[in-house]
């Protein structure tokens, strides 16, 4: 038994032209669909350089709708190709709110359903808590209003775990995805080595970048999709040597055994076979969920326990 | 700024003689302390073989209680050498109560604390339910009564946040005792093979194990130390073809990186160094804490979000 979906990652690296970034990702959609993906994953904020490594008012400019030009492109592209697309945005959602927004448009061209990041990260390079408000902790009931939260989206290929970035480091926010059903966990990324860093602290970070994502698919016996940036972008405000993003986009099964990874450089497109069933039968094996403790669990929701 | 603190753990296989059992961990305790340790690791259940094979009601003969025989020894062995020694057994709490339970040997021989297995697996060749009450909730505050659950240790050479086995695929149980101050997390351990299971599956299965393990590190930005048995053990029912427990002890910085590793198959004194202050500095550039979404994280005690 196994239940094959084809999935295919875009790594790419992007510059300021928007419509070349969006020509770039529209290519590697393209090809990915050639080679028979049913699902596209497309990194985070793929329209545009990583905005976040100065704060300034006027980028908020680049903020945009959902529905938008980009859910609006990238649906048509959907539907064009009859393949499920998730893309990432920097949604504009009423004035002075703003959220870093991960989309999925069902093969049908229609919006499938959004996610808003919920971790936000803030450190030298990484601006992000000036631009996003964290997503609504939500109602954990999909199609509620004020659902959103960690809340999977159902598509036809399966029920997406969807998480941005930051998320990544956060087994709840797995596990939330995991106990509500998801079948996937997917992230857009963006993230990269401070120059001034050496190569044993790089390896270090990235190899821990890969390991945590890796241990989400083991703690909840499920697939992980990871889609990350390439390419130098300098930092406009002078204060870092920039952010030297390191692609490594990749494929874990439900073990967290790689399926298959891009690498670190070059523009490349990932296409996967990932079997669905096989969730079922490593989830026989090693029953994680039976055995949690949920009467001991209750001071996870606590900041720290002093 | 560096803290060290030098780690012995002890690898070991386990026959049917307690005594020899014990004589074994006491030279690897000797050398570790020799090659200079401050803290040593025992696997889990370090006195015999992993009895929980097969269902036998016989077996709750190797239960003992705490003060008891195994402590007494250890805490003997703890003074004499100045060295805090984590050590695993049978507990025997009350009749027809028994816990899987970790206990900790302060350098003047006096118990620290111990730790009741909280997450119980059950699988053919690891019948822990029959064996094993799950540990109690806890009140989550250290040195109350009811006081166990996920609360770490103090000790002379550091907070230990002390889990046993089954345990270590549970991020939750992680992050508790880190929100609970653990310095470390540690994990006596006795995982194998089944023999039946194909080469491919068996380096899934060591690989899920290590990275699910080097992820908590990376979440909470602590170091791991984990001792697993090595050895062939039948299972004395002739149900399964028997466990090949896989060795592999391992220590992991606060970035997942490894600081040593034992081998597969050979009993091994693994002594590594690991930096206290390194966390700190970790957490600075990587505040997962502080991020951490307490208001959206209150459905992690529920089952299934269904």
């Amino acid at each position: 038994m196994s239940r094959i979906l084809r999935a295919g990652l875009v790594q790419q690296s992007c510059g300021a032209d928007r419509e070349k970034n969006l020509q770039a990702s529209t290519a590697g959609i393209r090809e990915a669909v050639a080679r028979g993906a049913q699902l596209v994953l497309l990194q985070e904020l793929h329209t545009g350089p990583y905005f976040c490594q100065h704060e300034s008012t006027a980028l908020f400019d680049l903020a945009e709708s959902i529905p938008g030009p980009s859910t609006e492109y990238l649906g048509a592209l959907a539907k064009e190709l009859g393949v499920v697309i998730v893309g990432s945005l920097f949604e504009k959602r009423a004035l002075g709110l703003y959220h870093n927004t991960a989309v999925v448009l069902e093969r049908d061209g229609t919006l499938a359903g959004k996610y808003r990041k919920m971790h936000i990260p803030d450190d030298p390079g990484y601006y992000e808590k000036f631009y996003f408000t964290p997503g609504d902790a939500g109602t954990g009931v999909a199609g509620t209003p004020g659902d959103l939260g960690f809340t999977p989206i159902q598509t036809s290929v399966g029920k997406l775990g969807l998480l941005v970035c930051w998320d990544q480091w956060y087994p709840e926010a797995a596990r939330l995805m995991a106990l509500a059903g998801a079948e996937l966990l997917l992230y857009p990324t963006a993230i990269g080595w401070n120059r001034a860093d050496d190569a044993a602290e790089q390896a270090r970070q990235r190899e821990a970048w890969i390991t945590i994502q890796r241990g989400h698919a083991v703690a909840n016996g499920l697939p992980v999709l990871v889609a990350n940036r390439i390419g130098f972008e300098p930092d406009p405000s002078g204060q870092t040597q920039g952010a030297q993003f390191w692609g490594s986009s990749f494929v874990a099964g439900p073990q967290g055994e790689f399926l298959g990874q891009a690498g670190g450089e070059g523009a490349e497109v990932l296409v996967v076979d990932v079997d669905l069933e096989r969730s079922e039968n490593v989830r026989r094996w090693w029953p994680f969920l039976r055995d949690r403790r949920i009467d001991a669990y209750g001071e996870l929701v606590r900041r720290f326990r002093d």
